[in-house]
Parts: structure tokens; sequence; C-alpha cells
């Protein structure tokens, strides 16, 4: 299970998160492109926790999810316009519990101002909500983190009952069907070049739903490769 | 129910303490003994939250707490010598939401050094512990008001609630697009024609174990009609 922090600005929101993950017993900490002082400061705070030595630092989203089978994106704004399922954090925890260790899970946490962007929605699963009364004021950064972290240590026992029984494929092999998939639409003339980028996210949400298993996923980036070759002759 | 801090130090956890109670629907803050500079600073920090300025100060807990039937202590240190029963986070939040708002209570946090003092301590009915793993780190102010708050407007219920049902296209709707696929299979040179029946079973499969939801019928069609056209050219 890693926490994945996307364009954090403050780094005592780092240290913060970092302090929450080493309360509740989780050690692997991604920053994907966060502001280079803010990191720097949050690793050479005093009493920073060892686990922000250690803390991985990653380009893109994509990168740090890469080895993942479950990516779940955090929000505790309900207004947004969202074309994810949303858990309520109690039962998120539970489904993420049920799926680790098997599938290794990421769970993704936007900036402090802007949250996760709709780019950084399309690499989720789906959507893990706070249950905050108040409408339109966000969580703290930190305090987000470790509720999160709070409700996935929360009852044990129950959390090791059931093992989830279908394996999904890792958001790598997902990304590159994908990426496949986009080359398919655009060499076929589906995706108008205006709205290119809005199409890279809604085909990219797709595919996440769509929950393909390990095992289908050689066959279906068969079945590109060579609907591809066929576009290209 | 009050949230009242003790001797607090950093303006910045005051500032956090209260966006969570405004996070979780709380209102009544009284501190007791602030730094006058933090408290100050907190107040007038940008984007404070309202009820900071309308947040109590008490020169003692003993003030503070005067009006309350049922006064509980926070901890997340466990090693501490002490003379009261302590309940775990979970259950204690119940505890007080039973008595609550029969019994106006009081939710008492020491300062980030030291926590509550021995004298604070005895203005307590119980302690509530947040259960961290880590043995000797102390949780974050500001988290740990977090924590609390949010499981006491947790609905225990809601745990326990059946995952929503997602409803899949209709056997109709997949065999279109298992056709259509097929098709594109088939004018790519996928198919092999000596296997192509047991080629039309697996592809059948693999599109149904996808799950794929009415919404996403319409827009996997069109991708498909549009890559046939295009392989007719």
């Amino acid at each position: 299970m890693r926490v994945v922090l996307v364009s954090t600005r403050n780094p005592l929101n780092i240290g913060a998160a970092a302090r929450a993950m080493a309360n509740f017993g989780f050690a692997h900490l991604c920053v994907v492109n966060p502001y280079d002082l803010a990191f720097r400061e949050a690793r050479s705070a005093v009493g920073a926790a060892p686990l922000l030595q250690t803390a991985e630092e990653y380009a893109t989203l994509a990168d740090a999810v890469a080895g993942c089978r479950l990516v779940v994106g955090t929000t505790s704004v309900g207004h947004r316009e969202l074309q994810h399922p949303i858990r309520r954090l109690e039962y998120g925890a539970r489904l993420i519990l049920r799926a680790t260790p098997a599938a290794p899970a990421a769970l993704v946490f936007g900036s402090e101002k802007f949250g996760l962007s709709n780019e950084d929605l399309s690499h989720c699963h789906w959507l893990m909500r706070i249950p905050t009364t108040g409408q339109d004021l966000s969580m703290n950064l930190g305090q987000a983190v470790a509720l999160c972290l709070y409700e996935l240590s929360r009852e044990p026992n129950t959390a090791a009952a059931k093992p989830e029984k279908v394996r999904s494929a890792t958001a790598g092999e997902t990304e590159q069907i994908t990426l496949r998939l986009l080359e398919a639409l655009a060499k076929s003339g589906y995706v108008n070049p205006v709205t290119a980028l809005s199409t890279d996210e809604k085909v990219r949400r797709l595919v996440r739903r769509l929950e393909i298993s390990p095992r289908d996923v050689p066959v279906i980036l068969g079945m590109l490769r060579q609907i591809l070759w066929k576009l290209d002759q």
C-alpha cells in the first residue's frame, strides 16, 4: 500500500502526511511533481519521519502507480462533477483492505489548492470521499491523510476476512492498453484534434472501469496491435 | 460538545483544529492558557475558520469545562502511567455520543510537547486513546483533533452498508459489442480462419468479463464503428 502525494506545495503537509503514515504503520510514500523546495524542506526538517528519507519521487502519477492494481483517489469536496464511483471513507477503506495485499494499492492525494486534476483522476479506479459535513470547505491535506490511514488501520480483523477473488491488471498494464487504444482511435479519425485531451481522459477512465484482469491483458494488447498494424497498411 | 485545547503552542495547530471542527460540524472551541501570540496569530490567519473568532479563552481547564457533565481527555501515547480508564477512540466516541446532547461534553487536547498534565487529567472522567501503531510517536495535534471529530461524526452503520450494485449492460448490448469487435478483428487479420470458432468464443467470454456498464456501451460501439470504417478504406 503506497501513499501518493501529487503536486504538494507545503512542506509541512508532506511532513504531516509522513508522520501520520508512521503513526499508523504505513511505510511507502511517493511524491509526484512536488515543489522541489517543499520536498527538500520536508526531508530536512528536524524530526522528519525516516520514511521521508526513503520517499520516492516521480514526474507523473502514471509512473508512481505503475506497479499498482488498485488506484484510489481521495476527495473531501462533493460538488465537483465526477464520473467516478465515489465511496465513503468507511466503505472504501474496507474495499481497499479486501483487495490488498494480493493487489498492491495506491491511495492518491491531490494538491492543497486544487485537489486531483481531471488528468490525475483518469488514472484512478474510483474515489474515496471523506464525509465532511461542511460542504464547501476542503480538508487540510495532512488531516485527510491521517483520516484515511486511520480508517484503513481501524479494524484489522474484519479486514482480513475475505480476500478479493478477482485480481486486476496493474496500472502500468492498463495504461499500455489505454495508449494503444488511443493510437487506434487517432488513426481511425475517432479523435477530434480539438477535443483530443478530453477524449484521452474519457478513454482512460473507460478502460479503468472495465477492471481488466491480468490474463486478458496480453489478449487485448494483441488485438490492438493487430488492428494498429492493419490501420497502418 | 466543546473542543478544548490546553496550552497549545503552535498557531498552525489551533488553526488546523478549527478547520477540522468546521469540516465535521463542531462549533464550540475553547482554548486554555494558549501562548498569547499563538492564539492571536491563529485568529488573524488568512482563511481562519469563523469559529476561531468566537473561540473562548480560559485561564484554567476547570473554567473551560465548568458547564460540562462529561470531560474526556485524549492521548495517543500508551506508555504513560495513568490512573484513568482508557478507551479506544472507536469505543470512546460511541460512549460520548450516547451521553450527549443530554450531557454537554468536552473533548480535551493537551499541548504538542507534553500532552495533558496530571493536573489536567484530574479534570477528566476518562481518556480516549487514538490507536496508533507506532508506539513512541505521538500524533500531530491537528490530526488528532481531526480523527476524534471524524470518529464522533462517523455513522457506525455505513461501513457495513452493502456495496452498491453496478448495473451491467444487457446481453444484447454486450453481444453487439462482441460482433463489432469480431468484425474488426477479422478485418485486421487477427482471426485465423482455422481457429475462428474458438476465437469467437474467447472474445465473447472476454467481453463479458469486462462487465461493461450501460453508459459505456454507445461509446465503445462508436469506437468500433469508427475503426471498422477506417479498416474498410
